[in-house]
């Protein structure tokens, strides 16, 4: 079958990858509707994580096995080792061995079939797209601010530093949870439609009057200079939520932290119910998020424009 | 008066400092009975915030002014504006314009006599002795954990990084509210004290088994490489406490923030009401914490041993 494949640090359209077979306890094969290019599989490409294998974990596909046979489904990326504390607790995202969807120990999605455990499965509602389920990995990243924070941002002056793909979810999803969210990013001029859904484009670089103006900050501008920029931000007993993975040391004053007693969130994965949940009840808006749709044939192009400055989420549909 | 004083990056005894009048609305006189010294001291004599005046704000005194003149008191570091958002909440520890005794733009009480808003006291109780109560401020930025994390830390598997003074308060405040607490760093050999208030000493550096093993996890090491170890020991969602204020650029990999998803607090001072009450209905010991006693006029021996590496708590009674 057709696979994007990473070997070492060279990743290419393999014509010929075996399919998988439903093997393993528990596992279901997917077939592949479309797939997502997420900045983490570029960041596998440059070495992160030492992966090896079919890349990519934002899908939204049809089950080949299962009770979920025959439906659209999305699907959690942690596989847990199920015999763990954290996995009886049902917290196989922080299991200490598990696996993660085509990032960790396990073929992703950019191929024509997949496998992922069955119970990771969640089943998309028919009146929620193909092209919005898509987006349903990132969005629950989002949603995982939420339940971090006690279910609600009600009335919470919030900022969201970043206005990459990630950034843009989680303004919106902020604001739909209540919160009075502005947004400071490099490409607002783009960004007229995020103030339908109630986020206000306050400026590129953070402002002199935004210094401690937010009880609640989120950072998720993917760079290591970010979090100096959202600890300046942060009110006095404020909080701090971090989404940007910047791996490697980089330079940084904590004291503000312990002198403001800011409390730091790191935030990563979230849940792919509370995901499909919103995109069913709420407008979350997504298609302003794409950049451009492509075969999976097509998949060395759509990994070259993924990699261009500016790119949005550039999609790969097996037809 | 005798005080002693920074002016510049010089501290020394003055033996003609003016006696404090009492002019501001609503501070009050306090004659000083014991000051101790602190880190903070150490670091306002190189520079750290630009401190000129009476150096100092570790104190149990006697009141000499309004409803509490002739008793013993104890009293908070932050002076609020009184006339502010924060301030109006009760919490003046994170006034913008505050000022902090002997900190920022506050005399301190290291001197004969000094100043204080009448609010901040706390009446110091009988059955608490001058050398406990002189540690109800560093005590008090102990007991600011316990509030931050609701109250109680009943069977929370806890580590302390650092014996310092205020590691060795936070280690025993912690027991106290009921968490199992190991203690890790470089003076535990002369530390068998510790374990009677149920505080395990583990190891001097933090060992393999550690990664990964505890809920929670206090940063009091007082450096700034103290983070990373406590982030390796820190378990996924747990929550890491920052004490230690470690002023300029470190180099820091915060990647197991957000990979982890740890909750990080910063933690500055506390409630010297807490402290006092602590101090009055428990054992919190602090007699294992005084390195030596010496008169006010002794000031400049006093601090030249507080600078010696393994000083303890040096003591100023004023007689």
């Amino acid at each position: 079958m057709l696979a994007y494949v990473l070997e070492g640090r060279h990743a290419a359209l393999s014509a010929h990858r075996p399919r998988p077979v439903m093997d393993p306890a528990g596992f279901v094969r997917v077939r592949t509707r479309i797939a997502g290019i997420c900045n983490t599989d570029l960041e596998l490409i440059r070495g992160y994580m030492g992966f090896s294998g079919v890349l990519g974990h934002e899908f939204v596909g049809e089950a080949l096995d299962g009770a979920l046979a025959g439906r659209r489904v999305v699907g959690g990326i942690n596989f847990g080792c199920d015999n763990c504390e954290r996995c009886d607790a049902g917290d196989s995202r922080h299991c200490a061995t598990r696996k993660v969807l085509g990032i960790l120990g396990a073929d992703g999605v950019i191929a024509e079939e997949f496998l992922i455990p069955e119970r990771n499965l969640v089943e998309v509602p028919d009146t929620v797209t193909d092209v919005q389920a898509v987006f349903a990995e990132p969005l629950a990243a989002a949603c995982e601010i939420i339940e971090q924070l006690g279910g609600t941002t009600r009335h919470r002056r919030t900022l969201v530093l970043g206005d990459g793909k990630l950034g843009l979810l989680i303004a919106q999803v902020l604001a739909v949870h209540g919160a009075e969210v502005d947004l400071v990013g490099h490409h607002l001029d783009e960004l007229e439609w995020i103030e339908d859904a109630r986020v206000n484009r306050l400026a590129r670089t953070l402002p002199e009057k935004a210094t401690a103006a937010y009880d609640l900050v989120v950072e998720a501008t993917g760079s290591a200079s970010g979090l100096a920029e959202a600890l300046r931000a942060t009110e006095p007993r404020g909080t701090l939520v971090l989404k940007s993975t910047v791996a490697g040391l980089h330079e940084i004053d904590l004291a503000p932290i312990v002198i403001n007693e800011i409390t730091v969130l790191g935030s990563r994965c979230g849940r792919m119910k509370s995901a499909v949940e919103l995109l069913e009840r709420t407008s979350i808006m997504t298609e302003p998020l794409i950049d451009s749709r492509r075969e999976l044939s097509e998949a060395e192009s759509a990994f070259a424009r993924a990699q261009e400055k500016g790119a949005r989420k550039v999609l790969l549909v097996n037809p």
